[in-house]
């Protein structure tokens, strides 16, 4: 794989609008700024015309969506695709009540996503195909997980990216798998919150080359994990989140070209 | 001391929803996951019918309480009991202002509580005790810290967990004496929110015997932090944070058992 | 500069009651733990009478402004004013939008702040001079940044804490500069929000010479960022949290005094 993204990001510095989660706010905020990105977290009803329009991308992250934040998201997602610029959805735990199906729906209704990630259980959500999640864990089944990741692509008509000890991604047309990773990613919270930060800001620069670019962001920051993980006993969770925020510090497109295990299908 | 609850944690992971405050919520997450469990965020008063019907514990803390916080609460912790699954109260600072005493009041008229853990400020409060407390710091008192754990269980019929140099547990007729720990618990924030919600993961899969779950919650957690204070100076305090995560990352049984300080009256 | 203040914060351990954003509270309420202060959080309605008569210092920063939040944050100011006791305002990304505009344009209607701390983009806005911030970083111009902090604090009759590279500080006659810190500070999330609220810390203990308190407290963390680089690569940003902590924990008057590098003009 050539890194193209990361080293644009780090020139750009693009400003990266987030609607998130009370529990990942920080790490995804310092992650942004690990790769050279600005981060800007907002979910006032107040500023959502207004902000989308000097960013360059808007995640929008439902981990503990309530009261007005479904109207807030709406409001903002409208506004960025007006601004034509990517929005990212992060639909966290999607499957686990009726207020997150419903909400989600109607965001999806309502807003273009350039980009979907998840976890399957998430995803496989969004599908239509028979999953056992748990809460905002992955879960399990036996559905071919390609198959998810090319049906989310094709229906909301956008890049979707499922995220596990494989990767998929798919535009509906393309499928690239991604072998890097660690499973200590599991063991963190909102490391896959961060993720779909990740995907936003790489989105960002990316001119319109979205699959590309999700691609890029999701090998990135499997290297990262890689690498952060890679002198750590499994239960050294602490070390491990400090590690991910200095690998990210560290990626260089030559580190991701050099650990990137990534098969097109 | 047996123990018998952790390796149920690591084997089952049970699904622990926390309505906790804004600062505690990352911290949480990542320690329960580091013990074996699965933690969900979420105060949206949309959802709390839905999701004690698929948690194991509930884990109420009033430590930013506000707007339809209390509503929310006591929504859940309804649901929760008629789901009958455990239910955790925190009560931070609940003597610091009039409105926390008489949310607290509320929820503790409302929801019937399996355990109260707090500091001796916040317990002496709850049993009627005279004692200087200081926003959601312990502060000071001449009281007696095992009358105090033993009149709160007594009267909300609950475990009652007072945590400090020493820790305290009580049912109302037994009473633990815990004396392991460190200073440096009191040195970085929402240790004790911590607590609650670990208190939460073991409390889920003991089956009823919520006392012996506490107990066993309390040493493991004071025993982890103890051992990532060992090599420490104690100002070492962001190093301590993240060596406690190691540490709660890598206890078991029979780490917990080599240490434990417990006496029993 | 000879350390006063730092002392005191360890001798007293003032509460300081913080109204701030979710990306900071958890790095803000470590961060005045460890050197020496009580943080509280609280941004409920319905306690912001009473804690501002309990706390020493209140710190209310917009970062994540929204639905209630102004109001909260005018009535906790104004009875801070009441009580007497110092009130820090950190206007984080005030020019981003017009919402943070209008909201802080009322804050500084209703309530008197004794210190308003920044980055240049910030303190620029209130300055009424012009500058090209980006969102909620401190963007590019070319105005003089030490007229900034003594338009600021004349405009508002406080103490102007201008941080940056060189960070100035100004109560409309006096000015300082202060060149320790480190490039890193501004690749974490919230390193700026937790110095507003040190400087809560330090004004709480300050009878008064908030000037001399607002110095000490940006040359303090300034100092302690240095230490805390000192045997990193740029990079590595998550050890860089870590030590910032480590350093603040171990700071003392003789650490202060040994690195200070400031100026007074």
């Amino acid at each position: 794989m050539k890194s193209v993204y990361l080293d644009q990001i780090r020139r750009q510095n693009p400003l990266i609008h987030n609607i998130t989660n009370t529990v990942a706010a920080h790490l995804s905020a310092n992650g942004l700024l690990a790769i050279g990105a600005s981060p800007l977290m907002s979910a006032a009803l107040e500023e959502m015309e207004a902000l989308p329009q000097i960013s360059r991308a808007l995640v929008i992250n439902i981990g503990t969506l309530s009261g007005k934040d479904p109207e807030t998201m709406i409001l903002a997602g409208k506004s960025a695709n007006r601004a034509g610029i990517p929005v990212i959805l992060d639909p966290v735990g999607v499957a686990a009540t009726p207020y997150r199906r419903e909400m989600v729906a109607c965001l999806l209704e309502e807003v273009e996503f350039e980009v979907i990630r998840g976890n399957v259980g998430e995803l496989a959500h969004l599908a239509g195909v028979a999953w056992q999640a748990k809460g905002v864990d992955a879960g399990e089944g036996e559905a071919d997980v390609a198959a998810i990741a090319r049906r989310v692509a094709e229906q909301y008509r956008c890049v979707a990216a499922v995220s596990g000890k494989t990767d998929y991604i798919s535009d509906g047309l393309r499928l690239a798998k991604i072998h890097n990773g660690t499973p200590m990613f599991t063991r963190i919270t909102a490391s896959g919150c961060l993720l779909g930060a990740v995907c936003g800001a790489f989105a960002a620069v990316a001119e319109g080359k979205v699959f590309e670019a999700v691609c890029e962001a999701c090998t990135a920051y499997a290297v990262a994990g890689e690498l952060a993980a890679a002198s750590l006993k499994p239960t050294e969770l602490g070390q491990f989140g400090v590690n991910l925020m200095n690998e990210l510090g560290a990626l260089s497109a030559a580190v991701i070209e050099q650990n990137a295990r990534i098969v097109y299908e």
